[in-house]
């Protein structure tokens, strides 16, 4: 079984960025993290980081026919992007939904999520450990499923 | 006379994506019967797709010097794009917004449309219809006021 | 196969009113172009407009036993009857709605219609076309699933 | 004692219409019914039915003159109808406001009704009996004050 | 010059009807004063009352062919009826909306007139010198302007 | 066949709380006419009042396995309990909500109701006779549906 | 009977002032019609301008000593001074409300009036007629109610 | 470490309770998985479940001297009690807010929780695996903090 | 003459519990300085805390009997208990609403109290001396009434 | 230590203005009872009232000097008057604001106050007396501090 | 050329009042610079600060004969005084908002500005600089269209 | 120092995008004049256009590292890009919103901004200036703060 994680907008400035609202380990960090207990769970990874949406949509779009399931941290545009959240349900495949923070104690506009009603589950506030926590999810439930 | 029709985002998904909501007719089909309309009604026709905001911003300011109007389908960014809103009132030329659902009949997100109240006609809900419909309408107006 | 047009209320003033607004063509004229287009299509239609709420929710009711759909321009009945929805949802009948004006570009309460949400189509802003294009819309959509 | 029932917009399409909202007994059933209960309540009982808020309200002004209360099913017109919570104040009559669906659980346009907070009672959501548990309430209020 | 004075639901019931909003007066009562005065300002009057919103778009619409302007007091239909604001816009002649009560100091829902932005001026509140007033400035203001 | 009837808080002070609002019959008057009724229409009748929430929850919980349905008069907890809702949805008994006053002509937030949209009937404003009436339409129901 | 006009802030532009909303007729101007109209009412009458709520206040507080009644006119104040509403209310003479223009067809802002619903009548959109109207008015009341 | 888990009202119901909802695990089943793991991670646990919010606020209070922090599922109190949230943060602990459903693709009262913006993280949609996932990330929160 | 104040859930936290909001004063000593208070003031007193809305409506209830009227902090249940109005009002005794910290700067949720309408007076912000203030208010209300 | 009392517009009223609202003890009794209250805990005081916006920011700017607190009873600027807040908090010293009714039980206009997030403490609703609970909280609040 | 700047309400704290928000130069600091500028820019200055509404208005009605435009910083009056915008908007002249802070990203009240809509430009955030920026800006701006 | 000013959107259409809105100067006559200015306040420039977000995104990362602050006119996406607010605080360089319209005076959704709050100053409605202004302000504040 193949999944897919998709890191959207800044997250490549993680680590730099506001440490004291995301933490300070850097993308590498949670990619090393996520390989390691892919494989503990017997699942293949692929992972993806895009500043543009477009891109993100052509990746889900391909992706789809590989992999059985997404982990989407689309940052920025999990409030304002309906074209993500379409090509997510569009594609049929389950996908969790993860924050670093805790997306619900922040500024109003950041309380509206466009994924996680269409999401099969959602992880917020844990930092790293939140996309490790959303995976273990998505792998259990595709176990259970199929 | 020359018209340009647009596809926004997702929709190279059409046919396999909800198909409940959105039918079972691929873009080429719904490309081919334009094409066919198009001659039946003395027109060239230009037809694009993109997943990119951008490249659609930057496709209507290019085609703008060759097409009298526009039949465009922003898909989800009817909803959030500000930008293809000014863009299109920006080069000057009519459009129709089509939809191949019937947006009203949906979540409430997709109920407001930034084209609607720039565009000089609305169809909605009919289908790969819906653009021949809409081409039918630029058509006949754009006789009419030249 | 036979269908009926629907006029609402004021729509008689058609041509004095507004022109700005609603332009110039009257209500026989798009009438006359309607019967034209009927034929062509292969389909009996009969017109009738009024100004009162109950005449049309009486019409419905009667009408459709002999009709396969309906094409409505309710006018301003649009934004403020329930009942009308009722009565059209009530018989079972796919209907179009029609409007001359884009009403997504004027009034506030312009924009919400009553009716939109359960039409099977809607078609805004093309003046008298847009009772042509509704037809034509609902006449496919009838042949196909006929 | 005399009461009157009204019924308004679409109600004579009871038994056909959306069987799963509002059930298959017929508009004829229930005034059956309702006779019967009158006469066990010993009370005299005229019935109404009409698409036309004008008729209604011309209705309301003149019943008042022989009628001792009113239960009022306005249907549609519940939710839209001003002229109607004007007439039942204004001819001082008490009346019970009935619905055969569970309106509260409907769109939210149903949910705001202009006659519910100047009606003695509200009877929702029981069918046909909604009528006979409405007409029960109003008799035994009218017997202790009067 | 002639002019008409419309009122519309329930006005039959005034003297009647919530005295201590409405106050004693009966329509006729004022129907006489308003003749008086149309006497003094040299100018001939016709008064209509209906409780049906569709005759009274009937009546605006032949009316308007005889008539310089409108009084009117639409009653319930003020908060409810966009049909009656595109009648008297529609036929492009001025009008004066009046009410008896001051219907700013009323329920939320009496305090939005779909009338008032498009008259040429408003009274609020006089009883029924209320038509008085705005007899005599809808006079005034026709003679300015013509 | 057995029925729960359920009183919520403060209900205790009933004839002595707010009269006007309430009017002046007791509980126990009310118990007494309900068990009346119950052998009228040959069920059984167990009856509860509880100024605790979680005592609500576990009658609920308790008695589903004992009786067909529930009559409940929730008192204030109808505008803030979601877990009353749960528990009566939970159980999975069909439930009729009453009120002894006609809470649509209270203050606000007493006219949101998280009971209403998912009990089986509503009865309101009827004093103690509002649980008669209830009950009767509850047991009607059920014996349609048994 | 003495009576107080009172002209709010800004006024004394009038006749220069955006003359498309307002006209062209002065402040002087209106004052000499309204002495006038006084005269052939049997009233005295008293008129004052401030650019200041805290004047305009003391002025109330004082005049309320000796005249029977007030028009207002509080321009910008009308929609963000409580003090005046307090005021008007506090020493319990009645006031009409008066405004040149139809604030209801201007900017949400001016929509809501403080003073509005604590006046005896309201008169809006005559231009400096609006004063005559509402003296007219107030006077008739006065008499019909000493 | 010592760690409490709190269930809310409701949850007794587990694997009856709308299944299709909440699905068929009950909670002693949760809590046998949850021992488990805790026994893997190292960390004691106690388990609570209540109906009354009275005393979920006693058991916080009284375990927070024994417990280093809390997985809490509040059920239906997650939208409604402030007290709890009172409760939580007045203890000082972290805690992790877990839901068995995805709550932002229900019903709009159920997307606002008082917990969550105080939480230390949130885990929704996975089921019984909810709890596991939000100990799991607790533990590892906590261990990186001590 | 006795009274009753009552404290609501987590106040037991006091002195532990977020000391830069509700300062380091412990319950017993605010107890303590309202004994002494009372002892001045010449009133009896008894004082009660609980986390359980339906333990604070039973104490309501039945203290009503014997005091004169309730010094009240409902705590977090001042934003959400309807119930403790109804019991507060129901009973028909006086009382004052106290808060130790000042409730309208701090969250939106904190800022709507369902007791303050209904509560004779209203004390914020003075911490443990609120409760002083709040006793002393209402002794001479109740001196200056009796 | 030195403190102001000021009082806002219209309260020169006091005494005469709607007595079921505010009473009717005058300014200058409560002024009385200030001062030997002010004398009793050891304070100076000075006591301003004025109806302008204006003269109320000079005098918090002029006063802020010589004072070590204000009590603030602003009156209907509590409600309008940003700059009043700002005055207040732009001098740094504590204030207290006090109003003679329970605004909380008033019109919604009346419930939302500037000054309340920024005052010390607020005091509602014991007529006159709410200057002496405001004064000597204020006076408590500054010994404790200073 | 002449131009006036003026300064509202509370504006003479400067530099004493909240400086993490205002900073720590002095309005007369400020007046300097804006000379020195208009000496360069080649225009003459006359600057007024009031904590009065009724004087800034007289202040403008007299300044519009003798200057081009306005540099405004009405202080707290931007987000109440709708007779600040009439007054600018009356006397025809061009003007720009500044404000020293960044009001967009303060409390959602100072979020609404009266004067922006109609003014030329808006300058925010600057400090002492706001004001420069603004004069150098309409300046160009009187130069370009004189 | 060095500084980079960002054109988003459609702004390539300058000169011929709806001139009354925009005016005629071309988006490179505006870089020449910045360029000017750059140079007499001793600053280093780099000015980039892109329709496309994520591109913006890149550029911010990347030129983070080479300049000092930004001036951005982010055209549609300022009203509805998260992500660019993200990026801008999270290189942590502070940045000055310029707009060539006054965007306070156009529709509704054009006056939320998701920059203006974390920007350092706002210039609106200078057309070319605003960005001369911006510039301006940025420099200042930089020289200040280095």
């Amino acid at each position: 079984m193949r999944l897919a994680v998709l890191h959207g907008p800044n997250l490549r400035l993680l680590g730099r960025r506001e440490p004291e609202v995301y933490g300070t380990e850097t993308l590498d960090s949670i990619g090393g993290r996520l390989h390691e207990l892919a494989k503990e769970l017997g699942v293949e990874l692929e992972i993806h980081q895009s500043n543009h949406e477009g891109e993100l949509l052509d990746l889900i779009e391909n992706a789809a026919e590989r992999v059985a399931g997404f982990v989407v941290n689309a940052g920025a545009l999990t409030h304002t992007s309906v074209a993500l959240r379409d090509a997510l349900v569009g594609v049929g495949k389950p996908f969790v939904e993860v924050h670093l923070s805790n997306t619900t104690a922040r500024e109003a506009f950041r309380q509206r999520s466009y994924l996680a009603p269409v999401a099969h589950g959602v992880v917020l506030g844990f930092g790293g450990d939140s996309y490790l926590l959303g995976l273990r999810g998505l792998v259990t439930h595709l176990y259970q499923t199929s």
